[in-house]
């Protein structure tokens, strides 16, 4: 309906940094794949033209604007609200799957390490996770583009291309029942990039009633046809996402701000920010309501919780510290750069050994991959794992406790297994809070053997998210600096090292992704504390620029190894070379 | 040294919503005064021709954008930390005269309610009062852009029109001068616009490292010196004011965003951020140093503190009252706009009799104001207050109790003294929780008294902010809905009436300034409740859309009334209404 006049040529888009992407790219990156000609652009620019005035002049006065307006509410509450159970459906079919995995295990490796039969138990666990990451590939393979974790297409959607099949029913089918399967496969993956993926499907089929699928529903609306309300409708899914993945609606609006920056308006952050809300608190609604059985009332905001930092009245960081978390970010950008540079190597060793011709291979990686993933943290359990007097705090829990007890004395829990056989978002709990003590060893094992093999597993073909893995790869590094300071180097001792894990979450997360504001938001949110404000703005900025010193973001990487003819977004950076770069890219 | 090429004309501005607003609002606004020929308007746009693109390449090269880049992050800096000692100064010496003031008028009320010479103890408060404001008073004659709030001037400047004199040096010391003695000079103000005022001032000085105070200083950077380059630093320096005035850094960078909604590019979101944070710490820093005399720790976000939202365990909203918020935001929206169309007849008469030409008049009408509020309020005090035994936790506190005990027998407290002769922070404070018991006769008139008085209040020719006193207003509304729920319809005794204090807060100064996700967001960070997320934005929604019904919000009425040629900001709205008319804007 509304068609652009060349005279306006993207002129209008709602940040001068990123105009022109295509020329842009094609200039400033060297090593970038030709654009392939499956990707289209869309167009997000409105023409101001005497028809379009009379269209709209003749609506408003019929109101028929208002209504229009009305209903676009309307379709953005139910967004949100469907990305919210899709996430509940998510969660709580991966917790599901992971307790019926582990009621056999533990059986068996209780009663085996009296028999010595361990080998069974490990061999059960195989069949568990390699079958179900079986499972995850196989859906992959059905509908390719639901592999990883979806940010990058999303990102390129947000930006002005479209990448074919993103936007599909069958790809939010394959990407959300996927996903549970490689979650609970043990892979090191995380459920968060699919969920805003997801929702970003949501935010594209709902407001036309209409799928690709079932042709025979059909929507009067046109008007909510046009690219310009499909984006808005999409950032709004995306932000709902972050929002029920992280319980941080404020983090999911600014998230699709700093992914999707190349064109925003006013009205649409607001819009977004009601999507991101009905997201969270539908599914707070749901998780209360489930979890108490007492409906109405609201108290889990989202599914990742952090938990209360509280350190028996004192404070939980102090100026001092401030420093410590500069080296622990700067540090954190350099690992999040080598994250980055390998996993680059790997993927396109992947696009020219392990792509579409080899389906086989396909399901084999990811096979091998939970294999080794599960076989790596058995016997790491099993040999490094430290036994240790389990606290009281969870003793008090009783049966379900957090902490893994395998091959430890009655009343004693092993810190290796803590970490590796809980759900990630458990294993982040335990090190960001004081109750569970892990050794120098087992944190400093831990993280080299997670990074590398995240490392791995991030572009397997399986749907994978890739922020909590990331967050808890960090935490173990930051866990290891405090225990490191405090035991050895003789730093204060009243320290809360729940804070530093934090910190070397963020950093580590922030090195590989080089989210700025958003970021920020999200652990402010999901931890539901705000004076970690500060430390956290600052460690990100050092993260990001010390990681700038080497390569790009990730999910960048990705973007430009596919190909996709998209700039690079323009998320903030301090050094002002991209800056250069940017200008070079506008004024080519 | 970036002059914009007319082919460009306005096009790449940040939203689409707010092109050409100059023919918009003509084209919009039957009563909108005519555009006055001192305003100019500012250039935000870059120029994309070969030679700026041969200039950024060799400046790239050599990598002074680099350096350049460094040094505005280092300025940006120092513009949020000034912002936070502004805003220190302001509250301290706030403090002291407050307590100057108090310390002689409660002795003399003590001395008096035995010997009845209370009208004595009015007369000493009415110098105290009468004095302050026409203090405050000749300060804003001598320059009158430091009337008011500051906020409209600032949301012109970011929208690229240059109101006269409003970043000048001389500007920023009445208005942060002026404000401590209208404050404290007991009139229903607040000092949250005026320090956002300040921090724009800040941002737009700093960065030249001179003023035209001091032409002696200069600074070679010229690159500040370009309308888009100040205009950046000015956004930060308006949301570090936010940050420092409610401790609330994300909301301080959704205002300037939502308010200078006309231009914003990326990199000046992380920016601005950084900004808001270097304020809001650094006046944590000190504040809770010298609160304390325990250095290098952070507990006092910002200078408004509404205190730890918590109730016996029990939860401080449910689904059900959810739907009586809604009805509060309605009612809200519609105060809202009631006060704004009063202020707005007032302002209008004030334009034509109590302009410049009628200095004295100004000065007089300030004195009157000040002298009818003290009188108001301790009269009503004395007939309408009503005697409470004072709540244990504020005994607990000895001394400096919160509640004022006038005109009341020992171990009992004045309802409506609390509310009238406390700092209107501490007020809103007290209506906040449920320590505090108040009269619905108490609330209402309390409400009635203080919305009347508050609107003759705002466009009085002292520095005066809006923010606090709609609160307050608000809250007493909100209290006595709750109140008159539990009291006299029956309604679930269990609820946490401070909440709905808060709601009603919200609601009212929704209706006022119709502000959206920066207020919502605002609110919740001064609140450090998140859990408030859904019902604060479903409220504001609601009230913003009730209020629209009948005008605009103030800050709008205000730019029009005062000619300044500048669009109808796009800040959301979800009646389509609006969306016509900006569309009639944009194609006229």
């Amino acid at each position: 309906m509304v068609d652009c006049c060349p005279c306006f040529g993207g002129s209008q888009n709602g940040r001068e940094e990123e105009m022109r992407p295509l020329i842009g790219t094609s200039r400033r990156h060297d090593n970038v794949s030709l654009p392939r000609k499956d990707y289209e652009s869309l167009d997000y620019d409105r023409c101001y033209n005497t028809p379009y005035a009379d269209y709209v002049e003749k609506q408003t006065k019929d109101h028929s604007v208002a209504k229009l307006e009305a209903i676009k509410w309307i379709v953005t509450f139910f967004v949100g609200y469907l990305t919210g159970m899709v996430a509940l459906f998510i969660d709580s079919i991966v917790k599901l799957l992971t307790r019926l995995k582990f009621s056999a295990v533990d059986d068996s490796i209780r009663s085996c390490s009296e028999d010595g039969c361990l080998i069974l138990s490990l061999l059960i666990m195989l069949c568990f996770n390699v079958g179900f990451v079986i499972i995850a590939s196989s859906l992959v393979i059905l509908e390719p583009i639901a592999g990883g974790s979806g940010i990058p297409e999303i990102k390129c959607y947000l930006n002005g291309v479209k990448v074919p099949r993103v936007g599909r029913l069958r790809t939010l089918v394959s990407k959300s029942v996927g996903v549970l399967f490689s979650v609970a496969g043990g892979l090191f993956v995380g459920k968060e990039g699919p969920m805003i993926h997801s929702g970003a499907i949501i935010g594209a089929g709902v407001p036309q009633f209409q799928s690709i699928a079932f042709k025979a529903i059909n929507f009067k609306y046109s008007f909510f046809r046009t690219d310009r309300e499909k984006r808005d409708f999409v950032s709004g899914g995306a932000a709902a996402g972050v929002a029920a993945a992280f319980g941080a609606p404020i983090g999911g609006v600014l998230f699709s701000l700093e992914e999707g920056c190349s064109f925003w308006n006013q009205k649409l952050t607001w819009r977004t920010f009601f999507c991101s809300m009905a997201a969270t608190y539908s599914l707070n609604f749901f998780l209360s309501g489930i979890g108490s059985d007492e409906w109405g009332y609201f108290y889990l905001p989202g599914l990742i919780n952090f938990g209360v930092f509280k350190y028996q009245g004192q404070h939980l960081w102090n100026a001092m510290d401030l420093l410590v978390f500069l080296a622990i970010g700067f540090l954190g950008g350099i690992f999040g750069a080598a994250f980055n540079a390998i996993n680059k190597r790997l993927t396109i060793h992947r696009m020219s050994h392990v792509n579409k011709k080899h389906k086989v291979i396909r399901l084999l990686e990811a096979g091998l991959v939970a294999a080794v993933t599960t076989t790596i943290a058995f016997i790491g359990a099993m040999l490094v794992g430290e036994c240790r007097p389990i606290p009281k705090s969870e003793l008090i829990n009783g049966t379900d406790t957090a902490v893994r007890t395998y091959f430890c004395d009655k009343g004693e829990y092993n810190d290796m297994a803590t970490l590796f056989f809980n759900s990630q978002e458990e294993a982040i709990k335990q090190l960001f809070h004081q109750e569970g003590k892990f050794s120098l060893a087992t944190l400093g094992i831990f993280f080299i053997v997670f990074f590398f093999l995240a490392c791995w597993t991030y572009g397997v073909h399986v749907p994978s998210g890739l922020f909590v893995p990331s967050l808890l790869c960090g935490a173990a590094y930051g866990r290891f600096v405090a225990t490191l300071l405090v035991n050895y180097i003789g730093y204060d001792k009243s320290i809360y090292s729940g804070t530093f894990a934090l910190i070397g979450a963020a950093a580590f997360l922030g090195g590989v992704v080089r989210m700025t504001i958003s970021l920020t938001v999200i652990l402010i949110e999901s931890t539901n504390e705000i004076s970690y404000g500060l430390p956290l703005m600052l460690v990100l900025m050092v993260a990001k620029w010390s990681g700038d010193l080497f390569n790009e973001g990730l999910y960048d990487i990705h973007i430009k190894l596919r190909g996709v003819p998209v700039a690079r977004m323009g998320s903030s950076t301090w050094n002002g070379e991209n800056e250069g770069k940017r200008h070079n890219g506008e004024v080519t």
